[in-house]
């Protein structure tokens, strides 16, 4: 186990730990007090905890402490909780960490206002930062999350546009752009940033944590697009080849449409198009197939190894000014974002 | 024109200005300005303005300045059209102020992430109330926006609960306690008590208003029952009889199921817990026969009426502390909410 590992299970138990004994539980009004069950579901079916981990490590690496950031962490947590109860819904998702989603077990509505209120105690602990590292640096992590909440609803409104206008016109650049947005900002970006911040880094180390960030952030994607189609869904948590029955724009799939013969690519548009229950097994198979024979799936981990690459050789622009032993963990994060099972 | 309208009508407008002012417009990548547009549809969809102008007149009230609670005013109509989105999602609800529902333009998905993107405006709106208002105060009235907050989306739990569950053994007192948070909380409690807050007011009034804000608050709220049924739809701007095709639990349902016989009642539940579009337009006729039978329209009204006597006698208690002209303002608002036609 590395020390990113290590850092990870740690920052995850302590992040845990402090979310539950935070969120509410039990009501004199029973229906009160099945919301507050529904808001604990997700954030239960414990996950990586790697965006607060990253906060942690960030503000540690800039000699901050784990008591200062620690709300802040959790609220990223709770980010990433509530945020995935409401994608779920948008794309259909039916299994969210080896289990159905929240939508699949309790309907939509129920399950769309209980993201709403889970959204809520996301901004709760980020205005008790105030008891924590006073009112104006609570101000300044509230806006850095505004800025990543921006550019993960943006991200995630081209990703359905894109499903919703059927586009397949697109270039490994759209995904860049599409992807920094929905995943790199809550990922790596803010977190890190947030991270530094939290523990007074100088602004000048504020664009290369940027540029950081969107490199591990969209490596991090590339490779859920991959396990997505070749992970082990007991392992991944979510369903395997569901990016294919949901019809997702993918690294992979647009790699495949831009290799593809125009019958295949008439073949591949109209059946990833098709809703859901539409598809058959067969179909997804065919496409798999496919996707094996043009080497799609290697093509998208080169390209994960290069942004890897790229972000090593960023950060060590900053690694003098940081704590050494973080500087280690950061790197093997690096590594993790792109060889990760899970 | 009461003075009250008149306000309404200036402060409308002033918060449509600021709004528009303030949300994006455009993007290089042509899908994020697609989501600014939507973004702005339910706010172009001008509405009545109340809940800012409740804020609005509650801080000149405790002399404060319109400058200082502009930014408050407008996040608090951002909310309004935000969580709408998210309410027209869950309930199923088809019209809204006069035109199709957002989601039913553009599908649940990207409609249910617009929704998400406005309420990140609505919490930037508040952020950068720290330069209007200073750090101290702008976390005091986030802190209140989080109350309302955590109310609302209990109180729409409670009644997409009751839907879900086909829950009709219901008393008055459970629909007081589920409408005390869904509504009278963004529409009276918080706009009420954040305006006085921002004009410095004593926190000794805080009791007062909460207690004004709660009978005023589910008196609009039972007048929107009302209308809902016996309105004219061109104003009131809501599918009429809307509340019985979504099968709601109102003042009016409610009391039409005490009031009604074994028999009808399991009519009554039977039609109103169908979905939607198993209903037929003759169950929703025979429906409405019986609530004017057992006049429970009427027994709505009443008690809207009562709710609106209590809340001048509990507001008279305050009076001798207040700007004059605004405690005028202030007892014609409660009037127009149980006498207002949309």
């Amino acid at each position: 186990m590395t020390q990113f590992e290590q850092a990870l299970q740690r920052y995850k138990a302590l992040v845990n730990e402090f979310i539950f004994a935070n969120l509410p539980s039990g009501h004199e009004i029973p229906e009160i007090g099945s919301l507050y069950e529904m808001m604990k579901d997700y954030p239960s079916r414990i996950g990586k905890g790697l965006r607060p981990s990253i906060l942690l490590i960030f503000c540690r690496a800039f000699g901050g402490s784990e008591e200062k950031a620690i709300n802040t962490a959790a609220a990223l947590e709770l980010f990433q909780n509530w945020i995935v109860i409401h994608d779920d819904i948008e794309d259909g998702s039916e299994l969210r960490r080896g289990q159905p989603a929240l939508h699949v077990k309790y309907g939509i509505p129920l399950a769309l206002n209980a993201g709403d209120a889970l959204a809520g105690k996301m901004w709760e602990f980020l205005a008790n930062n105030r008891k924590v590292i006073g009112d104006q640096r609570a101000l300044d992590v509230i806006e850095q999350f505004l800025h990543m909440y921006n550019e993960t609803t943006a991200g995630q409104h081209i990703e359905l546009s894109w499903v919703k206008n059927r586009r397949w016109d697109l270039t490994r650049q759209d995904y860049f752009n599409m992807c920094r947005r929905k995943t790199a900002w809550y990922t790596c970006i803010t977190p890190a940033w947030t991270g530094a911040l939290i523990a007074g880094a100088d602004g000048k180390h504020r664009e290369t944590i940027f540029k950081f960030g969107t490199e591990v952030g969209v490596a991090f994607q590339i490779q859920d697009d991959v396990l997505n189609l070749a992970g082990d869904e007991k392992k991944y948590g979510k369903e395997i080849l569901g990016d294919l029955w949901e019809g997702k724009r993918t690294l992979i799939t647009i790699d495949l449409m831009e290799k593809a013969s125009p019958e295949e690519k008439r073949f591949l548009t109209r059946t990833l198009d098709m809703p859901r229950h539409e598809k058959s097994g067969t179909d997804i198979n065919e496409m798999m197939k496919m996707i094996r024979r043009y080497g799609s799936i290697e093509s998208a981990i080169k390209t994960s190894v290069e942004l890897a690459t790229n972000a090593r050789a960023i950060f060590a622009d900053i690694e003098k000014d940081i704590d050494r032993q973080q500087c280690v963990i950061i790197n093997e994060m690096t590594e993790f974002m792109i060889n990760r099972t899970f």
